[in-house]
This record gives C-alpha cells, structure tokens and sequence, in this order.
C-alpha cells in the first residue's frame, strides 16, 4: 500500500513511518518542520519506499499534488502543545482544523477514501466520568487545542457521510517514548539537565494522568485498522491505571540518579486548561484483543533515557 | 447597553434587533448582507439607537474597530444552509467557525466579556435518545454545517475558560416565521407560488420536524439571560412536540387553499445529511419559566402568511 503520513517527522508521525516502512509499504511523508526533526526521518530516508515532501499543510495545492497515487492518509500532522494555545489562539484552529480541511479536500481531489487521524483524550474537556468512555456526554470544551481537535473530528465525520470517506479516529492520552518533544515529562528532564539539584512543578504534583507507550500506540492503530471496519471508528488509546503528577517526578528522578529539591506552583491544575484527571476507558479497543506493552513507569523511564541520549533535542526545542 | 448583533439583517437577528430597539438599547448591526436583507432593517433604522455596518466578518480589522463601546455581542451571522454544505464544503467552516473567531478575538481586543450564539439541534447529528437532552452523548458529526457549529462553540467554550468570557449559547430547532427565507417551508411555497398544482416532497415525508416561531425563539433567549448565570449556559430551544413533513405540508396547503398533486423523492432522508427526527428536551429552558406562545401549525401558518405577504422575498433568492 502506499500511505501517507502528514507529520511524518513529528513524534507519533516519525514512529508510525518507520512502522509503515518496516512492513515494506510506501510511504509519503509531509512535514513543514515548524515542530518536527529531520533526525527524526534519518531510518525512514534509508529506504527506497519513502519519500519525503517538505512543505506547509497551508499550502492546499501542494497537498492536492503530493497526494496523488496514495491508498490512504494517516494525518498526525498538529499543533500538539495543548499548554499555550492561548498565547496564540488562531494556531490550533489553523493547524489543527482548517488543514485538516486542507487534508481531506487533498483526499477527495485525489479519490483517497480512507483517513486516520490523531485526536485527543483533550476534547473531553473535563469529564464527569472516569475511565471517560469514547460516548460520554457532550463535553464543554476547557481548551483551544481540544476544541480544535474535536472541529477536526467532526469535519472528518461530515465527509464520511457526506462523501463516502472511512475514518480511525484515536483519542490519546499523553503519548511518550522515543522521540518525544514536548510536554511535561519533557520540561522536567530539560529543568532537570539544566540544574539536577531544583525541579519546579506546576500545579500541586497530584493531577493524575495517563501515559501511553508509542510503540503500544502504534500497535493500537494497526490493530484497529485491522479489525475495526465500521465507516466511522472512534477509540479512546491509553492505560488502564494513571499516576499522580508526583508519581512521574519519581519515576524521572530515580532513573537520573538524581534528589532534586521540589518545589510546587500550586492549586491542583498546572495552568488554565490542564486537566486535573485523565483517564480513557479503553474497553473497546480492548475488546478488539489490543494491550499494551509498557506500564506507565516504563514509557516514562524511557522517555528520559531517549531525552538523555539525544541531548540535541532539548537544544533545538 | 450597547449590543452588537452579527447577521443583524438576517431572519433571526433583525427580529432580535427590533426587540433590542423596543427595549431602549443601542444596536450596531453588523451584517455583509449575504443572505440578509436591506427590507429587514427598515423598522431598526426608524430608530436613532441603531447604527449599520455592511462588512464582512472575515474582516477581522472591520469587526474589531465596530466593536468598540459595546457591551455584548449577539453572534447570529451565519451559513444556515444546511443543505447544500458538499457543495462548497468550505462555506460552513469559514462562516461558522473561522468567523466566530473573529468575533471573538474582537471582543477581547475590545475587552467585551459576553457572547451570546445561535447554535444548532444540527450538532446533535442522528442521536440515539429523543428528545435529545443538551448533555447527550458526544455525537457524530453527519452535516458540515453541524460540524461548524460544534466547532465554533468550542472555540466560544475554550474563550469562556480560557480568558473569562460569558457565553449564552442557544441550539435552535428550525425556526420560523416572519422574515424566514430558507429551508423546506420556503421550498414549499416557492413551489406551489410557482404552480399551485404540483407539490415535490424530498424524502417520503414521514421525516419527524421540530419547529419553533422566531418571537417565542427571541423571547427565549431574553429569558436565559435574566435568569440563567453560569459562565457557560447552553440550552435546547424548540417545542414539546414535533410534526411530520407531512402535517407542515397539510398546513401549508390548507393556508394557501390548494390541492397539489403530491410527489415525493422517496426515503426517510430529504438529501444526504438531513436528519429525519429532530426533537429537543427543551426542559432545561422551560424549567427557568419559558413557554412558547405558538404552536408547530401557527409558525408555520405564520410564515406562509409572510411569505405571500412578501412576495419580493422568493424573487431576490
């Protein structure tokens, strides 16, 4: 088959490529750079099935020509920091909505039917029910990013009904591992590298949140494409259990060796918008036979070892 | 106050600008007048409290320097053609959402803090529960107009928590009456001022409609701002009942003195997208107090009534 991959040197993007490439399909990856690594193409590059289109999903033309031939589109390209959407308000909107216009209207010029997205746990807002199943009620948006997302999401399902498209939407939670660039295991490694004696956290150290391995987040899409086959197919992706806050800072403080002193921002969200409790229900994809590999601690331990590892990608962030 | 009410020469802002004009407040009327109409602002220009200006929306400079010295804004501009959203399934997103945006970042530019938004029953897609409560379960997007809808209140929502906006957000049923110029009410009459012989039902008329008449729609809205407080208020505005394609056009009929020869399109959908049960739980609203004066047959009757009353309608669409 011969996909492709917007976002394709982000971080789920990147991972999903090389995956793509190791089961010998094609792939056309899309990337404008703005948050994506040209360290992160460097395996993909390697094989003869890759191709590598650097442009803007802004630029519709460009989309509509480079999608040409292509049997599907997993479209992970985003504006993924959910934290400063309001410093910018337009970003979200327009990375995350109007080129997802952008994306399908490319499909539909070129007949590609088929679409796979990456949305998030974040447009539940939050919830009243935990683990959040993929129905809950309808949730009042708490952030642009999420409110962005689910824009992106009910374009997608209109032009499922309106022009014959088949859509996997996964709703994740934070997804870490290799790779990973933003978020707050991240800024905890980058404050931790920069001084191992001090470590601010934001909020009071107990929100709870779920992670996800993205190998096991991979694994979850393959999986779902090859079972779930309703034309619209929706899946919570994430663990069974979540931490505190103050769990993770353990876990980060343990595999660096290090004792820093804590200290704490205070109120029980880390800023306007987070979310105080994460926690999907993943049952559905979980009755497809999918589990995940990684506890929580281990996607977290290696997060760190990958961040300390690859020390460039706390100097070009 | 001063209010600011978008699509101000539309079917549902100039009757809610003549009601703001009734009550002694000031009005700036902002309309491209796309699908408005010069012949809805005649009453609103009789009064020295209404100022006019014709621009566009997604003329954010324009929105944001007519903004100035308002207290709140009525955002009622909008595509509210459902119907035709695949045929430029761009319109939807760009009028509903892109501009609801702009609207906003004009209020916060002009620090105004309350916004208050037509919305629509069109976000709740095919749900499975009827009637269909505000907090039903996250649906499936089946209209693009629905899904920028969704989208815009998103963004409204995200502004609420995000940078302390108040919203009133209000998720119509069709609604009718004087000054309606869209939609299967109008189709029918056009068609029969055409021939009074003949009658053509899309779908096989069996769909089940909810209608509500614009005075018991403004009256609505008047009292969810007295009485309901909270930072984000959302309510479900039609009636208690619904009718059958079938019974609006025995009514219409009956109105006109005709006895057309009935054909129909066939199936329970008029055209792809279109909801065959539309039916709120308006109880939310009612608990506040409100009741509607009118019932399903006189909105509708009221508005044949317009229409033949306001024959240059049907000539400039």
């Amino acid at each position: 088959m011969r996909y492709y991959v917007t976002g394709c040197a982000g971080f789920i993007g990147s991972n999903l490529t090389d995956r793509l490439l190791q089961q010998s399909h094609q792939v056309v990856g899309y990337d404008n750079f703005s948050t994506g690594f040209h360290e992160f193409t460097t395996t993909a590059k390697k094989s003869k099935n890759f191709s590598l289109i650097e442009a803007d999903l802004l630029d519709a033309a460009a989309v509509k020509e480079s999608m040409k031939d292509c049997d599907a589109v997993f479209h992970f390209a985003a504006n993924a920091d959910i934290r400063f959407g309001l410093d910018h308000p337009f970003k979200d909107l327009e990375q995350n909505a109007i080129v997802t216009y952008n994306v399908l209207e490319g499909m539909r010029a070129n007949n590609i039917k088929h679409i796979i997205f990456s949305s998030t746990s974040a447009l539940y807002g939050e919830p009243a029910v935990f683990p959040t199943p993929e129905n809950v009620q309808l949730p009042i948006q708490t952030s642009l990013y999420g409110a962005s997302k689910l824009a992106a999401e009910g374009l997608i399902q209109s032009y499922c009904g309106g022009y014959g498209f088949k859509a996997h939407i996964f709703r994740f939670v934070s997804i870490t591992g290799p790779r990973y660039t933003h978020g707050h295991v991240f800024d905890f490694c980058k404050q931790l590298f920069q001084n191992p004696e001090k470590l601010h956290v934001l909020g009071n150290g107990l929100q709870r949140k779920s992670y996800l391995h993205v190998d096991d987040c991979v694994d979850a899409i393959f999986h779902a494409l090859e079972n779930a086959r309703d034309n619209i197919n929706i899946f919570n992706l994430g663990q069974s259990n979540y931490c505190l806050v103050n769990d993770s800072v353990q876990w980060i403080c343990q595999a660096l060796g290090l004792q820093p002193e804590l200290s704490y921002g205070g109120g029980d969200r880390g800023w306007v918008g987070d979310n105080p409790f994460t926690f999907l229900d993943c049952s559905q994809i979980r009755q497809l036979g999918w589990e995940p590999k990684y506890s929580i601690q281990d996607s977290i331990v290696s997060t760190v070892k990958f961040l300390q590892d690859n020390p460039w990608v706390m100097e070009k962030r």
